[in-house]
C-alpha cells in the first residue's frame, strides 16, 4: 500500500522444513494410551490414536459424516465410536456401523488409516494414509540386562522445526554459553572433531575431548580421565548421544524426534547408563539438571522460530564449527527427494576433521 | 517452500456457507436495547443498535468522519452522537449536526443504515444497507391465549456456520449419542420421516414415533401416549420443532437463527408449551436440561467447525438419515441465487420417505 | 467460495500510514538502557540497543549464525554476546569474536547496525540499516533556566497509526466530546485557527479562544485572560502544543512519536512548563487528568484501528475544521517520495484561515 518501507537486509526466504512421511515416528508412549482415545498431530495431521482389544488405531482425526474430531468418542468393544451420531470404526478405519441403518450392507464408508507399531515402550505411526511401510521403526539400542544400566525415558517440545530441534540436540559449541555453569566451561582444550557419514546416518567423534567440567562431568566421571565422545544423527528424525569415560561409565541418550508441524517439535528421550555410582543417586542429580537444559533449549528454539517467523525465512551463517546442522540438513533433503538410505548402506566415510577450542 | 508435505486426503474445499442478506434476521431482543446503543454484526459486517424516542435506528458501525465505531457513542435526543468528535446521526443514517460548523448547511454526509423492525420482543434487521425490504419479517407463531400456554425465550450461541448450527438443531439421530442420557435412548423401534418442501421451507413428519425415553420424555408425557413430531425448517434461517403428545401436551420451539459471521451463529429460541402438568414445573425441570443439551451442542458444533478450518473445507459423508441438512441447503442454494420463496407459494409436496431405527 | 456476500461500502482500501526511514526517532529513554540489553522496534524493525562503555549500540535484533535474537544475550566488555553460542558484537555491527574459532582471521561477519545519537535524556536511532545520517535530531527547546521552568517526561502508546495518533494529539474538535468533563466545554465562542506550513512542518494558530473551561482552564489560569495557542507538526513525528495565558503562565508539550510498526505508536512527551502556582501542586493535579486524557485517546485510537481493519482500509470524511490531519499527511507523503523538507527552509506561509465554535 505504500513504498519505501523499512525492511530488514533481505533473507533467503529459507526454512529449514522437511516433511518426510514415508518413516515411523514416535506418536506416544504405549503408557499414555489407556482406554480413552488420544488426539496426536504428526507433520500437521491431526489423527487419532486409539487401543481396542490388543490392537492400537491410527486414524485420521475427522469422521467422515459431519467433520468432527473422532478423538472426541469413546471405544466400544473393538471400535471407535463417534460421539455426534454413532458411527463406529476399527482400527483399519471401516466403518462398521451407522446407527439406525442397521440392516443396511456396509460400503466404502471408511476414515484414512495409518500403519502402527507398538515396540520399546512406544507406539510408532507411519503417517502417509493408507499406506504400506517400507521398514520396521528404529529399535532402541540394546544394553546388556546384567551390566547394571539403567534407563530413564522422558518426553519434551520445542516451539521449532525438527531440524532446528536436532541440530540444538546434537550442537556441541552452544552448551558453554546458553547452559553455563549447567554444563562445560572451565579450562579450554583443542578438540578433534571427525565427521562420518552414511546415507541414512552422520556420526561424529570427538577426540581430545577432557572430562566435563561442572556438575555433570563431576558425577559421571569422578576420577578423571579420557572422554570418548559420539553424537549421531539417523534418518528421519533420531538423535544419539553417546559417551564412555573409562571402562565404567557409559552413556547414552537416544531422542526420537516427532515433527508435530513445521515449527512444533516432541523428542522422546531414552537415556541408557552405567557409572559407578548408584542408578538412584545419578538420576537424582542428573534430572532436575537435563530439564532446566532443555528448558533453556527450549526458549532459544522458540525465540529462534518467533525471529525467524518474524524475518520472513532464515538467513544462517554457518562456520566450520557447524558440522552437525548441515550434515543432516543434506540428509533430509535427499530422504525428500525420495533418496531414504534404504537398502545397502553404503561405506561409513571419514568426510571431514576439523580442530577447535572448548 | 518445501514439497512432498503429507496432507490429508483432497476435501473438496466446501463450506456449507450462504450468506443472504435480502432477508430479515433477529438482532436482539428488544429488552436488550436501552438507553445504550449496542454493537451487533450481522453476516460479518457491524452495525449499530439505538433506541431514539420512539424508533430504533441500525447503522453502519463506522463514523464516516474518522472510522470509530459509532457503538462507543451515546443517544443524544433523537440522534445517535459520535464519541470521538460528537458527531450525530438519526435512524436513518443522515448526518444532523457537525459541531463548531453550527451553521453549515448538511450536505451528503451520512453513514449506510439498515431497515429495521421491532416485532414480537425482537428487533429485526434487513441487513442490506441502504435498501427496501421486499417482505416483512417471519412471525411468531401464535398461541391461543386461552389455553395455558407458558413462553420461554432464551438466545445461544455458536462458533459454527448458520447451516450446521439449524442442521444440529433439527437433527435427530445425533440425540441418543450427543446427548446420551438426557435425551432418547432405551428400547429402538422402527420410525418413518416422511420429508415433504415447499419453495420457502421443509418439513419432516415422524411417524411411528414412540414417547421419549428418558428425562424429558417422562416430563411431556407422563402416560406415554402416540407422538406426532415436525421438524421444520423456514428460509432463510428458521428452525422448528413440534410435538404433540395427546390432546392435551403440545410442545413447539420456534428458533431464529441469526449469522453473526461465516462461522459464528446465534439462536434467539421461542419455545411455547402446554401440558398437564404446571408450567413452572415444566420449566423448572426442562430449562436446564435444556441448555445442557445446548452446551453439548455448542461444543461439539465448534469442534466440527474447527477441523473443517484445519481441513481447509468440509468433506461431509451423507446417508439416507441425513434427510433435514441436504434439503435445507438446497433451498439456501436457491435463494442465494435469487429465488428467495416469495411469491406464491409452490406445491406442498410429498418428496421422500425413510424408515430408520431410534 | 460463496458469491452473494454482504459487504460494507466499498473503502478506498487507503491506509495513513508513512514510513520513513531517513529520519531520527527516539528508541527509548537514556535512563532505561543500563547493562541489560533492551529489545525496541521502529518501523516493524527489530533492533537491540545496548550500552557498551561509552557507547550505545543499535542492531538488528538476529544474530547472524542462527537467528536468534541478540537481546537474549548479555553485555561483556564492550562487545553484546549472543546467548545461543556466545559470538560478540560491537556496536558497529562487527563480529569480533566466534568461540572456538580464536585464532582465525575475522571476516565479513556482522550485523547490520543503526547510527545512535543520546541526546536530551533520550536515546535516537536512525532506523535505516547500514546508513549515515544526513541530519541530527531534533532538540527539546530550551527553556530559560533561571525562569522558574518545571519538566515532566512521560512515555504513553497507541494501537494506532503514527498519523492517527499524532493527528489525535495535535486536534481541537474532539477534545469537548472524548475528553467531555475533563478539558473544554461550556460556553462556546467562534474562533479562527491560521494554518502556515514550511516545507517541514506545520503550524496552526488559535486566535480568539477563551481561557479553557473545565480543571485545567482554571488551574491553567485562575485570573482568566486571554490564550495564545498553538500546534505545530514537525516532520517526521513530532508534535508540540504551546500554550501562553498573559507574561506568567506557559506551557509546552513536544511529543516525539516513535512508530514501533504501522498501526502501533509510542510518544515520548516532554512537557515544560511555567505559572503562577508551585510546579509541584500543578504537576499533582495536572498529571492524573494528562493521564486519564492518553488513556481516552489510545482507547478511541484503538478502536479506530480495530475499525479500519476489519473494514479492510480507512474512508475518512473531511470537513474544513480537520485542519492538522490532512496538512500532516500531505509532509509525510512528500518525504516519503523523497522530499524530506531538508535544505533552505521555504517561506512561512500562511495557507489557509477559518472559523468555528468551540
Amino acid at each position: 500500500m505504500t513504498a519505501a518501507r523499512l525492511v530488514p537486509p533481505p533473507t533467503k526466504g529459507h526454512l529449514s522444513v522437511a516433511r518426510l512421511s514415508r518413516f515411523w515416528y514416535v506418536a506416544c508412549r504405549s503408557s499414555e494410551l489407556g482406554r480413552t482415545p488420544l488426539r496426536r498431530t504428526l507433520l500437521g495431521v491431526p489423527l487419532v490414536l486409539f487401543r481396542a482389544r490388543d490392537k492400537v488405531g491410527a486414524l485420521l482425526d475427522r469422521c467422515p459424516h459431519r467433520n468432527v474430531p473422532l478423538s472426541l468418542g469413546r471405544v466400544v468393544g473393538g471400535e471407535l465410536q463417534c460421539k455426534y451420531h454413532g458411527w463406529e470404526f476399527d482400527c483399519s478405519g471401516r466403518c462398521t456401523k451407522v446407527p439406525g441403518l442397521e440392516g443396511e450392507v456396509e460400503r466404502d464408508r471408511r476414515v484414512p488409516a495409518c500403519a502402527v507399531r507398538e515396540q520399546d515402550g512406544f507406539v510408532w505411526v507411519w503417517p502417509e494414509l493408507d499406506a504400506q511401510p517400507t521398514r520396521e521403526p528404529f529399535g532402541v539400542p540394546q544394553v546388556e540386562s546384567d551390566a547394571g544400566y539403567a534407563t530413564v525415558v522422558r518426553e519434551v517440545s520445542a516451539r521449532a522445526s525438527l531440524h532446528a530441534t536436532l541440530e540444538n540436540a546434537l550442537d556441541v559449541p552452544h552448551t558453554a554459553f546458553l547452559h553455563r555453569g549447567l554444563f562445560r566451561g572451565g579450562a579450554r582444550n583443542e578438540i578433534r572433531a571427525r565427521l562420518k557419514r552414511r546415507r541414512d546416518m552422520v556420526e561424529i567423534e570427538y577426540l581430545g575431548e577432557p572430562r566435563p567440567e561442572g556438575l555433570a562431568g563431576r558425577l559421571l566421571s569422578p576420577s578423571g580421565g579420557t572422554v570418548e565422545h559420539w553424537d549421531r544423527f539417523f534418518l528421519p528424525s533420531i538423535a544419539q548421544v553417546e559417551y564412555r569415560l573409562g571402562p565404567e561409565t557409559h552413556f547414552r541418550v537416544t531422542a526420537f524426534g516427532s515433527p508435530v508441524s513445521d515449527f512444533e517439535t516432541k523428542l522422546f528421550a531414552v537415556a541408557q547408563f552405567r557409572t559407578r555410582l548408584p542408578a538412584r543417586l545419578v538420576k537424582l542429580v542428573l534430572q532436575p539438571a537435563a530439564l532446566r537444559i532443555f528448558a533453556q533449549d527450549a526458549r532459544i528454539l522458540g525465540a529462534q522460530t518467533d525471529n525467524i517467523t518474524r524475518f520472513g525465512g532464515e538467513q544462517f551463517m554457518n562456520t566450520e564449527l557447524d558440522l552437525m546442522g548441515p550434515a543432516m540438513w543434506r540428509l533430509l533433503k535427499q530422504a525428500e527427494s525420495g533418496d531414504d538410505g534404504a537398502g545397502a548402506p553404503d561405506a561409513f566415510e571419514i568426510e571431514k576433521e576439523i580442530r577447535f577450542w572448548a
